[in-house]
């Protein structure tokens, strides 16, 4: 019995072999993202220690960080009470976001519309 | 237009017609839960400022604290960059899970096992 073997009896994968999986940041709280896990990348995150997500348009391991360098370390996985939901807390190099931002969450309702709160991170190198 | 409409344009909800919804406390940090909201679901949270889901099992509105007290105001909803997660800023009142505790992420995988990190929040009131 590994740990992922005792996670994964855990997990209430969809119809689809996927579970969601929010990435925080371990230090400052920060929600990063949220992408989609299945029952293989979360055995290789765990082994590794850097967070492997599943693509779901590519149909495909997403190793976070392969091309860009835009790695995350993995801290600590968390599940959810009714196993639905993974909680990835993790040491983000650089942005998380494909638009070069530190999070995906960069747009807010505020003053009746749709804002823009977060620029680009500036010579982001990984 | 009202920021409803401004937000909902945007939301790419899937084929259910439902988008998940990360709760985070806005001054803590914690991430508090994950669950579902449809566009009427949104609607409703954005007018009234009290968060409301839409519950996938009983297929209905699910005000999150009606029946608990566990109520969460809305301090902002933002939305990411592909537009398929929403992150509800919220200050939640009293434990957000339904185990009493505090975060529904009570369970992390350490020194090899799958351990309970937290404990039901003790006399809870709403």
């Amino acid at each position: 019995m590994t740990a992922s073997d005792d996670l994964l009896a855990e997990v209430r994968f969809d119809a689809r072999g996927l579970v969601p999986a929010i990435a925080q940041q371990h230090d400052s709280g920060e929600v990063l993202m949220m992408a989609w896990m299945n029952a293989d990348s979360i055995r290789e995150t765990l082994a590794t220690g850097r967070v492997c997500y599943w693509s779901r348009s590519r149909q495909a391991f997403w190793r976070k960080g392969e091309s860009s360098g835009h790695v995350q370390r993995l801290v600590e996985l968390r599940l959810d009470c009714d196993g639905d939901t993974l909680l990835l807390l993790v040491d983000q190099t650089g942005p998380a976001c494909h638009t070069d931002r530190r999070s995906c969450f960069y747009r807010a309702v505020r003053d009746d519309v749709l804002a823009t709160i977060a620029e680009p991170v500036a010579g982001t190198e990984a």
